[in-house]
């Protein structure tokens, strides 16, 4: 028996459509024969994973999915070099070669990657099928659940080719993080981090005072953590669906992590790492501009380095680098490039008129900095 | 100066989202500088043609553009072969190595398949930007215009990957149609038929009468086919704009046309003549059924005729070739083939009940046909 411990309701509906789904929070989801039965009914599936995360997790999802409906399994390589259109295509070949038609069903069992490639794949086969997201890390479970961003990298650019196409559910199974490697759990913390620094200053303090239970991986706080995180986006999201106005401060520390991570290559900082930089550094632009207090970032350091999340930009990376980058980022608009700051503890703002030279000072002054 | 002889709004909105567009009708739209302007005020412009329809009328485009947005230029291939994943590759690669932002809109000149394709990298790009049609072929005109789908096609059958993206305006311009060959433009005129048979009458009536005009190409006779055509098509959209039930009227002829064109390999024949062709069969079984009247069909047969348009299926294919073909179309729900029928002349039906026998005996006895 599973034990779902929370339930919470994405709700972008409109009078015309209803596109509500539900996200289920708990233990053991992944082996629930009738949670699975209650969402797929009969329908066949593509089952999407890579070759980390499948070893461990796929027989259960096979064994819940049952022997009555037809299964198509498609195995990509791990992580963010794979995440292309050919990955896409490996998706859309193998869906095809085993006729699936509209009604079957796509379910993405891993991480972020596996995730928006599989999205992706759901919003362009047939013209649009429905997928439903199994993430089995805590930055896909805080991150990818809500939103309905699909997608894959370009070499010009991360997420360049995608749509947006939302799951008709996510299952989140907390067993999931016990075996997730510590350098990812952290990244995932740092979007967590996120959600209470852009809109619950309250949600930041209990971070803080639940960090020691957190990096105890102790079910309930994971699952509190989760909740409200994803509780955070979905109201972001709903208010914002197509990324027109709010919903950019999703973006919090993104447009430097962004930066980062192009400059040096994806995959050398994992995404969360690169975002928990990017939130200092965002929150020291704030901070110089009298926004939030000094100390406000001294306290967001240092939960940081609870989890061992970077908080200073890559030795070998400068300012020049990273305004470079960024000029080429999506979040442009009419060539401006538009940052996400602190109007003050808990409550971001969208800003464009940041200059190089503000970045330099609050976050390129090393000497400063250590 | 242009002439505009007839504006038709396609109104998709519901009550939180606007999404109406114009089809603008008329003579020499293509060279209207105001009109561009009117759509697209000082947005960059990614346009894409083909090697066809490139040389005859990209420069008056280009002129209409101004030269005081960025335009970067994608000349496809010419021809069905080529409405695949690399193109849209192509399309995608060009706007990101210009950097375009999502205020840019991607601008398809040619007909179906450059809509198609474009109208598909438009709905991924960024996760989605704009698009502009101006429809080159009488087909594009009365078929790509409303409906919103775009796509590719994959070896296992024709736009399997794809996407339902609505553009923000279609521009037909009556010229065109003065420099597109006999074949292709009896092409056109097979869908225009359809949308006769599926659900206006009096059009049908209208067309059998107007047929010498057509054929001369009269601008005032053509711009009538073409708006009536679009209204057809633009109502049964309205009211499905997911293809869920009635659009699905919309395939009448589509389901034996697409095995014709898979079975001999797709350009042997024109989409439009395997779908006058199909048409003919659907209306055979239709007829065997008692529900239009035999002399019906063999008007039927007497109007595509006038466009050399045909009408029985190729020599060399069997009943059983079509059947297998047809078995791995989209239109197949839990393994039914779904069928579009006539209730009665101008009135489709959708049934599931069509043996293979049935088809033989009614559209595959070449005895009875000739």
């Amino acid at each position: 028996m599973s034990t779902c411990l929370h339930t919470l309701h994405v709700d972008l509906s409109t009078p015309s459509s209803d596109r509500s789904y539900p996200i289920l929070i708990g233990r053991d989801l992944l082996a629930d024969e009738s949670i699975f039965a209650d969402i797929l009914e009969g329908r066949d599936v593509i089952l999407v994973s890579n070759d980390v995360v499948a070893p461990i997790f796929a027989a259960r999802v096979r064994g819940a999915l049952g022997s009555r409906r037809r299964v198509t399994e498609v195995i990509l390589r791990d992580g963010e070099a794979n995440k292309t259109m050919a990955a896409v295509g490996d998706i859309l070949d193998a869906a095809l070669a085993d006729r699936h038609e509209r009604g079957a069903v796509m379910v993405a069992l891993g991480g972020g990657v596996v995730g928006d490639i599989t999205g992706f794949a759901a919003a362009c086969y047939l013209r649009g099928i429905d997928f439903l997201q199994l993430p089995t890390t805590l930055l896909a479970q805080v991150d990818s659940s809500v939103g309905g961003k699909t997608g894959v990298n370009h070499p010009q650019g991360k997420n360049m080719i995608g749509a947006f196409h939302q799951p008709i559910a996510v299952l989140i199974d907390l067993q999931t993080l016990h075996s997730l490697p510590a350098r990812e759990f952290s990244a995932g913390i740092a979007e967590v981090i996120k959600y209470g620094l852009i809109s619950d200053i309250g949600f930041f303090d209990w971070l803080e005072q639940s960090a020691s239970r957190l990096l105890a991986r102790e079910e309930s706080v994971l699952a509190e953590a989760i909740e409200r995180s994803c509780a955070v986006k979905a109201d972001v999201v709903s208010a914002d669906e197509r990324e027109g106005g709010v919903r950019a401060i999703l973006n919090f520390g993104h447009t430097f992590g962004h930066a980062i991570e192009q400059v040096q290559g994806y995959g050398r900082w994992l995404h969360g790492e690169a975002v928990a930089c990017g939130m200092v550094m965002a929150a020291r632009v704030s901070a110089a501009r009298g926004q939030v207090p000094r100390d406000f970032v001294d306290r967001l350091v240092a939960l940081l380095g609870r989890f061992e999340l970077p908080v200073t930009p890559p030795e070998d990376m400068s300012v020049a680098d990273l305004m470079a980058s960024m000029a080429g980022d999506k979040k442009v608009v009419e060539g401006r490039i538009r940052f996400i700051l602190l109007a003050q503890p808990g409550n971001a703002v969208i800003v464009d008129d940041v200059s190089a030279a503000e970045i330099e000072s609050a976050c390129f002054d090393r000497a400063n900095l250590d």
